[in-house]
């Protein structure tokens, strides 16, 4: 065993415990209350990036949460690695739904649980890991490192994009590596080369001036409860389709190879296991691997209107808002897709009632060049890991941050993450498996090594 | 001036002191939280009802809130009136709408401002403050009287049907007289003859065993809330009809007479502008005037599904909830109409889902007879009190507890009211007109000198 896969051996409990100290930072972006949180959970990463050896390590503030970065540039001639993360963190309500606090972590059959076990600190630690594995063993980093670990990814990254502007020069580099995705089963180790994008949007209706009694007005004016409900439903026909006019124009066909290459490696069953749902219910004409990677969705993420308290309450609520979110493939953009939704929204709402639709975030869908050779680097380092090779993998999900980092910096781009199906990423319970972590802080540490071959 | 007349009027400023006492106790019967209070506002108003001259004045515990009873069987010969109130009130949430707090009384421009002035605690205090009036200047009334004033209309009467049955012997009566409708404008009084029924349900979908990341899993599987707004949508079609099957069997035609006579005292534009709402809506082929009164409606009173807090969460929710009540017309039957519902929501349910049908409470529709000779004598009373006949009105609200009522004590019902449209019952900045007090208590005075002519 080489002395970096043996360092990374030994010290995997402590590599546990150093995370958990860091999941213990409430570190919730959206939630006003967690500001003094976030600051201290950058200042906590960027301390312990200094202490493993990165030779600038610093808080940087935006109008926003602030971010870390950090950098060592002693690789003279090698590749430079511009790495991506982020330490904040999806709100953990519903509190009671989780079976220990989200912010007290603990370790139970091998899988660590705790809000932003896998989503991102996880995966930040993973490289924090990585680097120091390096440090201690050979003194020196194979490769240039600068990182970029961001606290508003969770709510849309609004303040990155000038930090990338501003710092362009500073942030050059060779390649974008981003640990944020998943691996289909704990054995089999992935590479996402495509992401889909997002328009995560807010529909309010408005009614009457105030909320009204239903059994004097009810039933004579419009209920905007009644007409979001309607609007909502009229987004998807009966087979699944989205019905906004001109909302699939850009959807890229993708080939029959492709497609049977995206079904091949994908397993119904227990995907279906780990949403627990009764059924699979989509597009028609696709299969769920395929409407989950190539093909745009629609959900509604939350929803509310009037009395939602205990008993019941006889009223005509005055204001019905929902939160719907698209996810989109390339080549859709989400700066076209939202005037098309707004007009027809607009359209379905009926009289009676106004509708507003506002943007809450948006990111285009990414895709990348499978035989670039950084990314062959990248299946090389993870091939070395796990003994197999990693399948090539379209993400449902969407990294916003993506969009804004190719907008700046048009690098090729690795997305190298070992999340599972059944991580509870966004809910209740959110945890990370052990085994996970382990086989990703060494296929982080091997892919260092991998891209100082590249040049 | 009769000194009756001239006591009320002598007594007014004090009239509104002691309602305003009772007002400040926040008697909301829906919030556990409150319990404590609701048990005060009953003693409160027990205590006031024994000072005023009532032979017995009690607070009587049921399985829920406590009701109050009082009576004064001092008037042989003549007939009793039994007379039920509530003391609770709708909770007051969303608090920040309201412009002064809603447990604390105030009198601005001749409109007493607070939850619970119009509905009901106010309307109850001028039966108070009647009865007061006649005990203080003729040391008697001139009629039998029982009082029944209960802490659980607001949230369906669950514990008055028991009351009524134990009680059966005890408030046996000669008429019903109910104090808690409303009146066409300021000037124009009016007896309700008709009320609508209602079903108050709550529907609820649940699709996957916990919330789900909607990026990869939106799309592949149902999503309980698009799920229920195709069912809310399915609910009624685009004529504004209810499509429950067989929900409109048993609904009375009414005759063009009683048609052109809802119409002609109905006056929409003021009604549009209580509503504030730009244009009405409702049923094809009906008036807003018949609407409200001799059609049913549906309309959702609520509704929730997954994030709804500040911000964006990409979340596929496991449930999704809403509050839908229908209003009824003669002879329509909750009993009926529930299980209609129930199995024509579950057939609407996509694949994916499960729904369940909850019945948060029910009451059929009421209709009484114009020409008995108790409600002659409250058309003398309005007369007499506002100088103008009343109009005969159909309410469009329900009173569940006249079903309750009319299932132990088949009686003749009074039903004088004299809230008015702008009222905001039910909504924040609840009050009520001081006029309408004032005349109120007046035509209550006045109703027990009629009533006793009738033997």
């Amino acid at each position: 065993m080489d002395p970096l896969t043996r360092y990374l051996e030994e010290n995997r409990d402590r590599f546990v415990e150093d995370l958990k100290a860091a999941l213990r930072i409430p570190s919730v972006s959206a939630q006003p209350k967690h500001r003094d949180d976030m600051k201290r959970c950058a200042a906590h990463l960027a301390e312990e990036l200094k202490r493993i050896g990165m030779t600038r390590a610093e808080v940087r503030p935006t109008a926003g949460h602030p971010l870390v970065y950090a950098e060592w540039l002693g690789a003279t001639g090698k590749p430079t690695a511009l790495v991506y993360g982020h330490y904040d963190v999806q709100p953990p309500e519903p509190l009671e739904l989780w079976t220990t606090p989200p912010f007290e972590p603990v370790v139970r059959d091998g899988q660590l649980r705790a809000r932003g076990a896998v989503d991102d600190k996880g995966q930040v630690y993973m490289h924090v890991k990585a680097l120091e594995a390096h440090f201690k063993t050979h003194g020196k980093l194979p490769v240039n490192v600068k990182m970029v670990i961001e606290g508003e990814e969770e709510v849309g990254s609004e303040n990155l994009a000038k930090y990338l502007r501003d710092a362009r020069a500073e942030l050059d580099a060779d390649v974008i590596v981003v640990s944020d995705t998943a691996m289909p089963a704990p054995d089999q180790p992935a590479l996402t080369y495509a992401l889909r994008g997002i328009l995560y949007t807010q529909i309010e209706v408005v009614g009457p001036r105030h909320d009204l009694h239903s059994g004097h007005f009810g039933g004579a004016v419009q209920n905007p409860a009644n007409a979001l409900a309607t609007i909502l439903t009229a987004l998807e026909d009966g087979d699944g389709r989205i019905t906004i006019p001109n909302f699939y124009d850009r959807v890229r066909t993708v080939s029959p190879a492709e497609r049977a290459e995206i079904n091949r490696i994908f397993d119904e069953k227990s995907y279906l296991a780990e949403a627990g749902a009764p059924a699979p219910w989509g597009e028609k004409g696709y299969t769920t691997a395929e409407r989950i990677s190539i093909r745009p969705t629609l959900d509604v993420n939350g929803m509310w209107s009037g009395y939602t308290g205990e008993g019941s309450k006889t009223v005509l609520p005055s204001l019905a808002a929902a939160k719907v979110s698209m996810r989109l493939v390339p080549d859709q953009d989400p700066r076209e897709i939202f005037p098309k939704l707004e007009g027809y929204v607009k359209r379905l709402a009926p009289p009676g009632v106004t509708v507003k639709l506002i943007e809450m975030h948006a990111a285009r869908p990414f895709l990348s060049d499978p035989a670039h050779p950084m990314i062959r680097a990248a299946v090389r380092a993870l091939e070395r890991s796990w003994t197999k090779p990693p399948v090539m993998a379209r993400e449902g999900g969407s990294i916003p941050v993506m969009d804004t980092f190719l907008e700046t910096h048009n690098l090729p781009c690795i997305l190298m993450g070992f999340g599972l199906d059944d991580d509870q990423v966004h809910a209740p319970n959110e945890k990370f498996s052990l085994s996970s972590f382990f086989g990703g802080t060494r296929s982080v540490a091997y892919l260092y090594e991998e891209l100082a071959k590249t040049s």
